[in-house]
């Protein structure tokens, strides 16, 4: 897609650090890392988010992510990682063309899970009562 | 496993709001939601982390990610969404049964993200070079 920076990279027109790739996807090093050797996995497609992923891309996706992870932690020597997708404005994406993030991780590092909010038992079960009636078709 | 909060909860002894389940994969909302209409997805073998997931579990994990998530944005009527998964307490991890969590967002919430640290391109271009040096096996 014109004018996604995404594209443009995968395209070769912007130089990267490539890490994996193949017929769906193709990882690269993040230019601004959480921590060093923080990965983006892209799907070759232009698509907005995951919601938009079709059913191949999102299989590759999730193998490429679990491979590569594999590889993050080794040549990290990582505590732990996150795995993290954001999805829409209001979530943090920042680059309109979906990618997953890959983060490694260290004890002590000092980086905070967000907080949860009050909520009642009733609130929880209105709100899973909801959710179930929008998954009333079949995968 | 006994002492596992998930697999007890997974086999009924301790109690969730559910809102979807298949062959391979079980999603409850969250009792400490970051927003309301937070969603767990939870293989039912017990794995600690995702790169400990079989492949039939992976796919099927991701599968259900996308379609759970698709009816916990149209129920929140969330202008975005966050996919999470954190593996080792060092990654936030706190119950060690694999977990993927589905998070509504919303426009002006003030969730932040981590921030970046500061690395040269040098450092980036070796690091991926020692990650490329994992991925020496094909998937």
């Amino acid at each position: 897609m014109q004018d996604c920076i995404f594209c443009k990279i995968l395209g070769g027109e912007i130089p990267s650090t490539q890490v994996y790739q193949d017929d769906y996807v193709v990882a690269i090093m993040d230019i601004r890392p959480v921590h060093l050797g923080h990965v983006l996995l892209i799907p070759r497609d232009h698509v907005e988010q995951t919601l938009d992923m079709d059913a191949p891309t999102l299989m590759h996706m999730t193998a490429a992510m679990q491979f590569v992870a594999r590889g993050v932690v080794s040549a990290t020597r990582a505590d732990g990682w996150n795995l993290g997708a954001n999805s829409g404005a209001a979530a943090g994406q920042a680059v309109f063309h979906a990618h997953w993030h890959i983060i490694p991780r260290y004890t002590g590092d000092g980086l905070k899970h967000w907080a949860d909010e009050a909520v009642t038992h009733d609130q929880l079960t209105e709100m899973g009562g909801k959710i179930r009636a929008e998954l009333t078709k079949e995968l």
